[in-house]
């Protein structure tokens, strides 16, 4: 990082730049008040500061980020019109497939990867203008195993996984926005853990080409932001319809962004649910979001799930475990650079017959059933994002425990970090959608928001 | 079958009827120039000579016959429109649900079921006006343990199955239509082995919601009739799109039938390939199709097909056995009234892991890219529809060597009963086409059946 100094940024300035939410960068960029490479600057300079301590990224290169910042600041400068992202910069978790950028997956055993084609959704970013500011750590395939990220919101605590990086870059304020992908907990969880808003959008929303596939039936492509307006800008740019991804269709554009920023046409209601793992969930959760459900008063009551949803946790790790078999096939052999994590996982999934793993398939459909039920009566259904504060050590990403239903399910779900612990440690709210109706999910986020951010005798 | 003689029709008069296309019956009950209620007792008449040979019928009551007859009739004479299959009888493959007529799916584990709703495609025959001739023989489940049904046009030869009764029904003349399904080749071989037409259209073409499923990757419904255009009349009333079966997709209608009915733009060209198996087909086979294509001329090319095509047998069997396994759960007791054959699939399907019928789907893509590029120079696969005539005896079924492939990889195909044996026993002949476009095919297969119809001189 030699030149960098010659074009630091006033440290004021580079503050009030990275305190400006992504949504207000790119409408300044769009409307020339503000340049790309003035932003590129601002989130330098705190990755120059705050890298060393946090490990966010497995890939970045200043040079590059100024390039982009210089080509767009042109672009604009030509008086073409630009979209919402333009020179907004972007993180990718490194199972992304980026050209002629190293994409490594989280193990030894892609070092060196060099992809020649970007992930779709690279491609879509690069085509809103949005600035690629690098590859944020994952954990080992996107499973467990942890990387070397810590937690900027709780040092000494994980950041959660597998999108370790991507939390913690935008936790850090290294970046306004980044995305990552859950097949499991792992963008809603680490979201929590670091303090920041995740979103993980219906299942088939966001096209997956060139991103590492774990589990084809629940790998899912999220985004973080500091709030569900910033999610909802970044989700906007990257839904879509990819034939080459199954699990994509073909409908309009969602329009999830003025969803997120329109006020409900009536005040929402939340239905509260004890999700398996509730009785075992850390005391400072438990307490906070009995305050949470007393403070919504009416626009919030509670239900019990059905006993069969204590299965659904095996039924999709079967799922998982089988699917990841196959898709690690070329990675699973015996004198390969693996953590023991994945080896279980791939022990496991392994053994796993083709009957049960059709039979666990099933009970999506059963279980998705009672749940849409739920939210046949409530705007979203309200729980942890995970069973506490970030766990102490780093040798943990901690429990997707409430998260692996959603992302089964395929339903939207998305995390605030509105509540704390005793220690001060963030908690993560949860809110889950209709699936498909992501923008409605956004658009209830950004409400809860606003009503918890006001002063407690305007709440209902 | 007292009432019967009652009724009777004259024999010439009820071999007239039985000798016109389906479509042109449909055309003539529609312009009230024939009876539903004539047609009826035509084939009635059929019955009640060649059932007690041909036991092709698993369940058939000429009372029921006769009361759709005088409804259908009634409902023509009130002058309100009437669809193109108005009063035309067809026969289903009992592994169709039939509300409140037995379906036994060919297993005496289900004797006495009775289902409450119709299957799909029962519901939209009866709202087209079709007259629902009976339910006829399955092997045991759909699969190989045959049945009591003989061959009408090979007697001491097997029909074929697993839609045994439907193709010896239409073979015999004791229906102008009947339906199946192929989850191998329980379609195509049983219409060659009887002298019938047979059409699987492509996979996901009509809807299978309340049909026996075995295996949700293959399963596809057909038609039997005696010509191209017949199969085009029946399948054009089944195509469409229904939630239940996720194989479906919202399509416009293909209008088949005009397309079957139309002489092609321009004179089609057919590729000849030698499938896997087809070193050790039957002499006979071999000789037939020599001097078809030799007939052909210009018209048809050959072309080999690669080696990785010799595996898709056993990994379309690995699908077929580990869905079963799957889908036959409920039967799969060691104290159940099964078959050896049975047995043995479910045993085979119970092994086979998640992680090898996963790599099995993935070959689909492969192969199915091979095949389309043929397809690209052609406008349809020209290959036999089986190995060889109908085998002696009625202990197996015959081999689907030729059809597991197509029905694998979703193209539609389609057997005419072009070719005989030295010894007289029909030889069909197999067209293919691509995915989707089941109208091309259509016209193709009419268009070779009337050139090899007309004098050798006039063949390119």
């Amino acid at each position: 990082m030699g030149q960098a100094e010659a074009r630091t940024i006033a440290p004021a300035r580079g503050a009030a730049i990275r305190a400006e939410p992504a949504r207000s960068l790119g409408a300044r960029i769009g409307r020339g008040e503000l340049k790309a490479a003035e932003v590129a600057e601002a989130f330098l300079a705190r990755i120059a500061e705050a890298e060393p301590e946090v490990h966010a990224f497995a890939w970045h290169d200043p040079t590059f980020v100024r390039h982009q910042a210089a080509e767009l600041d042109r672009y604009r400068a030509s008086g073409r019109p630009v979209g919402r992202l333009h020179g907004v910069p972007v993180a990718l978790k490194d199972i992304i497939d980026t050209a002629r950028i190293p994409t490594t997956n989280g193990t030894p055993l892609d070092a060196g990867r060099v992809p020649d084609k970007d992930a779709w959704i690279v491609a879509r970013l690069k085509a809103e203008g949005a600035l690629i500011l690098g590859k944020t750590v994952t954990t080992e395939l996107a499973y467990l195993h942890p990387g070397p990220t810590a937690n900027p919101a709780a040092p000494g605590h994980t950041p959660g996984g597998s999108s370790s990086g991507s939390a913690a870059a935008v936790a850090a304020g290294m970046a306004p926005l980044a995305i990552g992908t859950q097949t499991g907990g792992s963008v809603i969880r680490p979201a929590s853990f670091c303090g920041v808003a995740g979103f993980k959008p219906s299942f088939g929303a966001i096209p997956r080409t060139g991103i590492l596939r774990q589990s084809g039936t629940l790998d899912t492509v999220g985004v973080f932001a500091r709030d569900a307006e910033d999610c909802a800008l970044l989700a906007d740019a990257l839904f879509g319809h990819d034939p080459a991804d199954p699990a994509t269709t073909p409908a309009p554009a969602p329009r999830l962004y003025e969803a997120a920023c329109s006020p409900p046409p009536v005040t929402p209601t939340l239905a509260f649910v004890e999700m398996p793992g509730w009785a075992s969930a850390h005391e400072d959760t438990r307490g906070a979001f009995a305050e949470l459900v007393a403070l919504l008063g009416e626009q919030c009551w509670e239900t019990p799930l059905p006993r069969i949803y204590d299965e659904a946790a095996a039924l999709r790790e079967r799922i998982n475990f089988a699917e990841m078999a196959h898709a690690y096939h070329r990675y699973d052999r015996a004198d390969a650079d693996l953590s023991p994590e994945i080896r279980a996982a791939l022990d496991a999934g392994r053994a796993v017959t083709a009957k049960d793993y059709l039979a666990a398939l099933d009970w999506q459909r059963v279980l998705r059933a009672g749940i849409e039920e739920i939210l046949e009566r409530a705007d979203a259904i309200l729980c942890p994002a995970a069973p506490g504060p970030a766990p102490e050590g780093l040798g943990s990403t901690g429990s997707a425990i409430f998260n692996g239903l959603w992302t089964w399910l395929g339903l939207p779900a998305i995390t605030l970090p509105l509540l704390q612990s005793q220690a001060g440690l963030p908690i993560g709210v949860q809110l889950v959608g209709r699936p498909g109706d992501d923008a409605r999910l956004l658009r209830t986020a950004a409400w809860l928001d606003t009503t918890l951010a006001q002063p407690e005798a305007e709440t209902p």
